[in-house]
């Protein structure tokens, strides 16, 4: 303890995943400095409508559970056992993530969650904050950063052992790391964006509770997420040339009744017209990098690292597990940050890319496969070989969401799973006709 | 006339493309500020080593003939016929590049060129430079510019109707750009890094003139280009842990005793000791982003918008045709500036990223399929077909290299070709059979 009392860190950023990190920064004794450009969100007002709503799943709740904070955090915390599909024709139906273990995910706020893991960073004396702080330079070779104080307009150069970036998608420090030479970098931004709308408590009575809601629609689609109050917020995701043309509020309404029936009397025409004609879609981004590390103190974590599209519920929660690994490699290394920081990228790499990988295909689940037979046929089935070999046939999705498998070999063992499949189709089929051939001679 | 000349353009940098684009926007009259960080090379001091030998084709041509620079440029340039290959045995072969209309492309050396261009501004009064001024800020919504003026220190902020980036792979003016929402981005370091050495004219008998010169050897490869002065710049290109591989003085000459035994007395074991010892192999990015404008006024041209990897000989190539199409769009369009920029993004991106993804394959075929039997007779089969249809029948290389081709087109064009022989070869297959078959019975 008295060696870590010395360490260093500074972190950028009091998002969801610099809160966690400074926990789990302060939990090992190190002096943590954190530096937000906004205000303490604690104190300055509530905005709405620029986020998603999250689903908190395991590898959030490992990582929270090792500061102490899953018990607290899952108490108010709403559990979802399953999708609820709205179809184009009224059909409903629901389809249970996990029948077998019974594992739920957990519908949260955002600015909720937030608030939560900032005040648990209020219990360790040894994390300072540093709000309204905004990063105008940084040195990757000399390893310093600097910081303009927005109230006082005075600029102080610091440094530390550790220096992470928690700083979200449009990162500064990543922008600084970019620049290194051998670093690789894609941002991509998806053709489809996002408007929230909002299901008021008095109206929650009719949507199917402890369910994320979809109205899959192939090309786009609709989903909603319960909040703490019992009011639901909406979110559709299209493209957005889609957008662009409902420039009417007829056409707006029109649109709705076509494909979303039975949300109109939910969210209220007044509402959607309103949301529709006076805001812009926000836009998803995707980034994908590496390294993680620069020289012997830099690195980014959570969205500056892997921003990725929100369709599977993992961005909070892959940021989470990216604090838990940290400090993982910290107890393995004894403290030493550069071998830390290099076996960090080694890991995570990879395994972010797969689960940004894996997030823009769920898109596709979600708005069109969700509507299919096959995809029906293939949960039945994979939730009976589940049921049979629970160590050996995990589902995909149990796999990311109910598990800590690496997000990679997630993906290599659905590979596997579909190649099982692909051979006993063949074998049974040649054995049906060999049957029948012989049957008939 | 009396119109353009109250247009004003900034361009950012003196390279090849930002100085040939200043020649392109003063002939139309425009008023250009051009700002560079460094000093002018012309009164610099020189320097080796970081750059490859430039190969002008066709496109590169067609732009500096449309301001009057082709003729002088051409006359000290050095015609380069077609590939001469050193086999790992010793074996030498010549493969012409277009052995039916005797297109070549021409050897020139990057500070000779540059400093060509540079003096070619000097002819129009309406070019006006600012060496030593580092691009500080850029506001791309407010259309300003901030440079620092190195000497003096002092911060000047600039604007003008239209503000193009010319700075290069690693271009400031992009960073900025990269941060405006839908920007898509990726930035991709290669795992092979290069090395330059030297043939001095003393040696240069020994070398087939009017070839580029390549050493093949799967792995990595050398390449060779002829200067003015009858030297040769040679260079290795390999992977980074080959290179870290070699760190004695034993391993680097045996090294070159085994895979390039016909250049050691040429370059001299002292020379290939000294540069391998004593210095870093240099990196080889590739960008690829979209849009190449930000708001009514930014655009980026030439590496800034499109860096490659130089095995298509194309870079520089690319970037002049830049220039030509700015300018030809101006034209078309009267000079409206937004309406070009956007024409520009909408017809470049495609097309640049196709000639980005061509000079990646490129290396493939230079270090490894020239090597091969079924590179040689695809060459010969191509070289027939063109002759037989030289309007319909364009291979890859001719029409990359010796037309002005959309490159998007030149792939599509080289698919095309690739179905067809497909299909005449599974015809001819089953032709062969029957008459086989008939002939039997």
């Amino acid at each position: 303890m008295s060696e870590n009392s010395k360490k260093s860190v500074i972190i950028i950023g009091t998002g969801l995943v610099g809160s966690l990190c400074a926990c789990f920064m302060a939990k090992r004794g190190y002096q943590v400095n954190v530096y937000e450009r906004r205000q303490d969100i604690r104190t300055g007002k509530e905005v709405r409508g620029k986020s998603i709503n999250l689903a908190l799943s395991h590898r959030g709740r490992n990582a929270l559970r090792d500061v102490e904070l899953e018990e607290d955090i899952l108490k108010t915390a709403i559990p979802l056992k399953g999708r609820f599909l709205h179809g184009i024709n009224g059909g409903l139906k629901s389809v249970i993530y996990d029948p077998i273990l019974k594992n739920c995910i957990y519908s949260l706020g955002r600015n909720y969650l937030n608030k939560k893991l900032l005040e648990a960073t209020n219990k360790y004396s040894n994390i300072k904050h540093h709000f309204e702080h905004m990063l105008t330079k940084c040195d990757l070779s000399k390893g310093t950063i600097t910081f303009l104080n927005l109230k006082t307009c005075e600029e102080i150069q610091e440094t530390a052992d550790l220096i992470i970036g928690a700083d979200g998608a449009h990162s500064k420090l990543r922008l600084y790391m970019q620049q290194m030479p051998q670093f690789q970098y894609t941002q991509t931004y998806i053709e489809h964006g996002y408007l929230e709308l909002y299901i008021p408590p008095e109206k929650s009575c009719k949507m199917q509770p402890n369910h994320l809601h979809i109205w899959p629609r192939c090309e786009f689609m609709m989903i909603a997420l319960p909040n703490q109050d019992s009011s639901w917020t909406v979110t559709l995701f299209m493209p957005f040339k889609i957008f662009y043309q409902l420039t009417k509020k007829e056409e707006v309404i029109r649109f709705f009744q076509d494909y979303f029936s039975d949300a109109v009397e939910l969210i209220g025409k007044e509402q959607i017209v309103d949301v529709f004609l006076n805001t812009h879609p926000s836009q998803l981004i995707s980034v994908k990098c590496s390294p993680y590390h620069a020289g012997s103190k830099f690195l980014i974590i959570g969205d500056a690292a892997h921003a990725m599209v929100p369709f599977y519920g993992q961005g909070m929660n892959a940021g989470f597990e990216d604090c838990f690994l940290l400090n993982k490699l910290l107890d393995k290394n004894n403290d030493n940050i550069v071998v830390t920081l290099d076996e960090y990228t080694q890991l995570r790499v990879r395994n972010a890319q797969a689960i940004c990988d894996l997030a823009m295909y769920n898109y596709l689940e979600m708005r069109n496969l969700v509507n299919t037979t096959s995809f029906a046929l293939r949960k039945i089935l994979d939730n009976q070989l589940f049921k049979l070999f629970p160590n050996l046939w995990i589902p995909l999705y149990n796999s990311v969401s109910f598990s800590t498998m690496d997000y990679q070999r997630c993906i290599e063992n659905r590979k596997w799973q579909d190649n099982v499949l692909r051979t006993a189709f063949i074998i049974t089929g040649l054995f049906i006709i060999i049957s029948l051939l012989i049957s008939r001679y």
